[in-house]
């Protein structure tokens, strides 16, 4: 059985923080396309979306989702990221929207933020 | 000056609960098109997108905006409406996400909820 959306959404919270890449690409479908954030260019296919969380390979990091919405095979989920490295904080609050197909993967990811949500602190 | 994105959210959360409907459809381009709850039809146009304001007429009825995201003209907004009919009271929690155009007027909105942000209780 496919995983339901709101698990698929819960898990890829939980492997922005503590998951390798693979795993996070793993959420994915093959041909798979992200824009994070919004206006920014188009990433397609596993290669391309692995870039994007390899960034985060080596920061420490934590997670916390704060709500989901679930329509169908669509979810919006608000969600902080928090990383650390070299004595700095990054805090990132997006709402990040996906797609599903019928197998339970990801195959379009959105993300909702600007300058305002995200924040740089030294530590 | 076009009116900013997290502006038009503002207004449009706030005219939810206050506003007549020639109000909210205001916010809409002439052509917009809406989907709320994504899954459901499309409507397009201001005679159809109003008739799905009109349904709040004639409610008592309030709101309350939790979050904005902006990301250039998209934004993401999760907010609450709550209203009362009939000794029935309505909670609706969804997170709306708008494109908007360089006049400042809503083009394209998606609604993300379904039946698990949507409470019916007898008061």
């Amino acid at each position: 059985m496919a995983a339901q959306p709101r698990d698929v959404v819960e898990q890829y919270v939980k492997l922005v923080a503590t998951g390798p890449t693979s795993a996070i690409v793993d959420l994915y479908a093959a041909d798979a396309v992200i824009e994070d954030p919004i206006g920014s260019p188009e990433r397609r296919g596993h290669e391309a979306i692995g870039e994007l969380y390899k960034a985060l390979e080596g920061l420490e990091r934590e997670t916390e989702l704060h709500t989901v919405k679930v329509a169908g095979n669509h979810v919006a989920a608000h969600f902080t990221l928090v990383s650390v490295t070299n004595g700095h904080k990054m805090t990132l609050a997006p709402i990040d929207v996906m797609e599903l197909n019928d197998e339970g993967k990801i195959i379009k990811m959105r993300a909702y933020w600007g300058p305002e949500d995200l924040k740089m602190e030294q530590i």
